[in-house]
């Protein structure tokens, strides 16, 4: 059925279809929903407590018995510069006073943890069958006591030489995150500057360089960006925006609302909420931002700085300060719950696969 | 043998590979191989004049019985702006200064005509079977012109946005170019930011969006790359930067040296050579003026100043200045003639089309 079949067989699931483990959006029923209807399911659990995390990744295994991946942000601790929080301050001070917010936060903070031993040993205590990084791996020992643990490892590369990096790492297989992508690009090794790869491109460069299973990602809407990952080489595709729109994820009305009229170029490539480029619909402050190119706080404490700015624009309802996450094929979204969206995708797929279709 | 006929049937040819007819670096010879091999060669003629377009379209037709392409460049007259030249001046002034130039030139020179009247002249006396145009269209009744010559008229899109609209215009088939590709981006309605489309994410939306053929191109390197284009809904494929490694590409050595060490994440958009976005190697001088987002003049007027710094970085065989045009698969292309490479693609894309190959 499916024209290779490393990964399928590696992680054990039927069809090479994994859910993207998406921060805030991914929900335990689209996990479920996924991993029962034979792709890989997943949980994005860096926003989690550590007790909501072993909740939720309890109530995935009560709802299926099939594989599952759980999802960790592996970044370095942020460095703290007085002086980039001053700038940034100023920089964000006339939105605050435009929104009638008190005052700019004194300076960022790390609302997001990277992966840590107690994150480790729930992991080791839950087993889910996958766990996946992004924006590189954690230490070696940790990677080495998932693998004792039975646990396949996943991480995002950008790059031709971030894929190598993971695969000397004992990565399982490598998700080759194209520039379309959603989301935080994972980007550990290389720059953060406009040199993102297209997903057509990246994916038979990466294939060429390593020996284990390449996921494609970025910018597969539908069955015909299936079967072109296959043909580039890929052994399955990472989707996320596709699930955006299952009743499943965990999102806004307005950020429902953006991905039923969005449209092919109305992304943008963005720090200006996190710290790390991530693709969003372009917006007044992402535009306001990207004037010059001045440095901001390490990921994740430029959250500290946009969060206050975000929270209005959400109660109001408009779109200046919203962080609307989707990739560059939104515009081919299905709102499906997810077990009827994986169905569409098989079948798509299978047929894209025959040629003289 | 192809899973679509629409695009050859059209055009008149073997084999739905279209070899683009890159400004500088295409030549008759290269054109010929293609058009032989069964492909649409293609020659960018742009920057020729009204005789050497004629010497050399006449030198194709008699190196092939079989269609063929010209291209040109249809952008609007640049403008005049005394201000931004003065402040593009002062930006280059440290550059001459370092490469001991003697003055930065008043103004920048349009060094390349858009389409004009005198050039439909020759082409109703030439009629190639295919005329294709980049940076949109000529005027209508230059369109209509051609159209009643019995030329076939293509045309780059970028966005879902201009292929709509050139789709209205009458172009007869459509090329999606994405993110990846080297050379000019052909926008001509959308924003020059970073929103740029990956491949793989705008060929399916244009497919839907418009009822011709619709050519992919960007990234396309080998056999992989067109059968997924075709599993995207392509008709078939335009590849240039794959075609720049062969002995009939007129490229100097520097470039080619560049191509044989081509990494996927060494390229960059950049508008500080000509005025308009083009994807080429980065180099210390597309980085310093990627600083700031300051206007630049008008395409094709930048040329005037960034000219005779390329030529003393040319002479001297470094690379700061050099204007190294690829796409975002260099690093896949192969050192062979026209001809050969043509063979091996077709090989390659019809053992990829093939499910469980």
């Amino acid at each position: 059925m499916w024209p290779r079949r490393d990964l399928i067989d590696l992680l054990g699931i039927e069809h090479p279809i994994v859910q993207a483990p998406m921060g805030g959006e991914s929900t335990p029923e689209m996990a479920i929903a996924v991993s029962n209807a034979g792709g890989l399911g997943g949980l994005g659990c860096s926003f989690m407590s550590l007790d909501e995390l072993r909740a939720k990744a309890e109530a995935i295994r009560a709802g299926t018995n099939r594989p599952f991946n759980l999802n960790f942000f592996a970044h370095p601790e942020p460095r703290e510069y007085a002086e980039l929080d001053a700038a940034t301050r100023a920089r964000v001070a006339p939105f605050y006073a435009e929104l009638g917010l008190e005052s700019v936060p004194e300076r960022g903070v790390a609302a997001v943890d990277t992966f840590t031993e107690a994150k480790l040993s729930v992991l080791l205590d839950i087993r889910p069958r996958v766990t996946s990084f992004h924006f590189g791996l954690p230490p070696r020992p940790m990677v080495e006591a998932l693998h004792d643990a039975g646990n396949l490892i996943l991480c995002s590369a950008t790059t031709v030489a971030e894929a190598r990096f993971l695969a000397e790492a004992g990565v399982d297989a490598i998700i080759a995150q194209g520039w379309e992508a959603g989301g935080h690009r994972g980007t550990f090794e290389t720059s953060f500057e406009d040199f993102g790869v297209g997903t057509l491109a990246l994916v038979p460069q990466v294939v060429d360089a390593v020996d284990v299973p390449v996921i494609a990602a970025g910018g597969i809407a539908d069955g015909r960006g299936i079967a072109a990952a296959f043909a580039l080489g890929a052994s399955g595709v990472q989707m996320g925006t596709a699930f955006l729109s299952c009743p499943e994820a965990n999102i806004g009305d307005d950020h429902r609302a953006a991905l039923r009229q969005a449209r092919d170029d109305e992304t943008r490539l963005t720090r200006a909420f996190s710290g790390r480029p991530a693709r969003a619909q372009n917006s007044r402050y992402i535009e306001a931002m990207a004037e010059d190119r001045a440095a901001l706080p390490d990921f994740p404490t430029m959250y500290g700085f946009s969060d206050p700015l975000r929270e209005v624009s959400e109660k109001r309802g408009d779109s200046d300060f919203q962080f609307l996450l989707y990739g560059q094929a939104a515009a081919l979204n299905r709102d499906l719950p997810a077990a009827e969206l994986m169905e569409r995708l098989i079948d798509e797929a299978q047929r894209a696969l025959k040629p003289g279709s």
